[in-house]
């Protein structure tokens, strides 16, 4: 395995590169960078106890094009991870839908349908564009968590170990290369008790931080919560579970149907492992976080090759929140 | 003035006739017909005391490409306007823009920025996609309500009075033929004192029903309410104030930037009209609701034009929810 490739490839990746615009868009409506909110995977909401959840997010019009049926149901299971990557219980959805004809508007909503009923999360309501000359799919989620149970992004640690918890169990989607599907052909309960993992971690105070796998892979995902807490990781990629008929290159750029970047004191680490097992999830450490802020990934043999340098690179461009209030 | 040919293009105006599909999605979501919140300008969520209200709009694609500097700008107003409608307050958007250049996209966040700033209520999230071949622009909000006081639109009962309430103090917009803005150079006090006459409504219960004037216009904002209420209604089009430089035909399609369509029970009517008043917007009776399910137009000269019939036309296409639960 050539270590200074795979790094270079994970750093390169469009699914962590594409990610680079949102520090312009935050800087527009967060001038101050004052707002903890963003760089997490859903916008907190102050409401006394109990905090809300907001998050949207959109299909990629590739996919879109790819797997209308696919995208549909896509569109809920990112959003349904978005509140469960935060700790919380998700609450309803709404979507504006924009289509170009009847047969895609049909698969996607066979799609959206198929999703509300294995994550049991009703779409409460939308908007819908009959006409537009592309197909687009949006969907922003409500949810809901004790305010001393939030799971945030920005807040590991110098000292964590780094876990990850994913679903082993599952298949390359036909219809996209990228996605490790392993939600669609599992039953409704199982999927639901697995998200269900994140909020008795959040309850149990387990973790120092936590970020749902999405577009940028294991790797890049990490390298987000890097990101905002301002830290680095030292990650070896040999403890990575990996399926076998899989090469590394390919494995961390994909999006799995269910996987979790967490932290937590070494002390802790026994427990939240037992806890992702405990939801049919499978879970180790696979590096640990330190004060440079590099994310770099090790193997076996002791090689290292540096992913992201984040005082050279950026993934979202954002920095925690004390740090941005000097930018 | 030709009443037969203006219900018709009130009828057949492209802003109403695109509100035709609604019903095929909610059939989707809402296989009974049992969830009351759609049909509604945002979905209630129940908390308790107090009822959270989720609503998402997206930009309609012709409006994007003629100003997307403007797009932005609507995309802000007709979200807070979804949770005026229905008596609440606003809390937090997250949007999702799709982009396909950093003209486009700059011009789409400075007008958002400026709604932000309008309004006062905070974009806390969203997603970005930066590689679209289309600029796309979604916003979801979130809003609170005292649910004792929710304003919906499937109440209006026969024999209430029909009370529109619109600024004004206007233009037609120079990117846009078909709106008259009333906000974009007007002070953020004066705009969000406008839109909390909703909330003081709701909470002094004077009115039976309620909507925010929005793509349909005037009329075909009223047909919605009709059509979810299970009623139709007189209305009288001289009674509708008018800029004098505008015809019936043109007024009667445009998006005002603040226009409310209420009813309530005649005893009301003179309360209400000053409740608006006490926020500078100009209120005045327009209508009866009748058990008739017909919007009918008349003018002074006792001329009668029928704009829908609802046992034969749809604009939404959904129903009152006890009737839906019968489809």
């Amino acid at each position: 395995m050539n270590l200074e490739r795979l790094a270079e490839s994970l750093r390169e990746y469009l699914g962590a590169t594409r990610k680079h615009s949102i520090k312009n868009i935050v800087s527009v409506f967060d001038e101050k960078g004052s707002n903890p909110s963003f760089g997490e995977d859903a916008a907190i909401i102050d409401r006394g106890e109990e905090a809300l959840l907001l998050a949207a997010d959109g299909i990629w019009d590739k996919l879109m094009r790819a797997d209308p049926e696919w995208s549909g149901y896509c569109s809920i299971l990112v959003n349904v991870h978005d509140i469960a990557a935060m700790g919380g219980r998700p609450l309803g959805m709404v979507d504006v839908f924009s289509s170009n004809s009847q047969e895609i508007s049909e698969k996607v909503l066979r799609g959206m349908k198929t999703g509300v009923e294995k994550f049991g999360v009703p779409v409460v309501g939308g908007h819908v564009h009959p006409d537009t000359p592309y197909a687009a799919l949006d969907v922003a989620i409500l949810g809901v968590v004790r305010k001393d149970s939030i799971i945030y992004s920005s807040t590991a640690r110098p000292g964590d170990d780094v876990v990850l918890a994913i679903d082993m169990d599952g298949r390359v989607h036909p219809s996209c290369d990228l996605n490790w599907d392993t939600t669609y052909l599992k039953e409704p309960a199982i999927v639901r008790d697995q998200l269900s993992a994140m909020v008795e971690l959040g309850e149990s105070k387990l973790l120092t931080a936590g970020k749902d796998v999405s577009n940028p892979g294991i790797i890049g995902t990490l390298g987000m919560l890097l990101e905002v807490s301002g830290v680095g990781a030292d990650v070896d990629i040999n403890l990575i579970p990996k399926p076998p008929e899989l090469d590394h290159m390919h494995w961390l750029r994909m999006y799995p149907g269910m996987g979790f970047i967490v932290t937590c004191t070494p002390e802790n680490t026994e427990k939240v492992i037992e806890v992702f097992a405990n939801h049919k999830l499978n879970a180790c450490k696979i590096g640990k976080i330190v004060s440079t802020r590099k994310l770099d990934i090790m193997n076996s043999e002791g090689e290292r090759a540096t992913v992201f340098d984040f005082t050279m690179h950026d993934i979202t461009g954002l920095r925690p929140v004390k740090s941005r209030c000097n930018v």
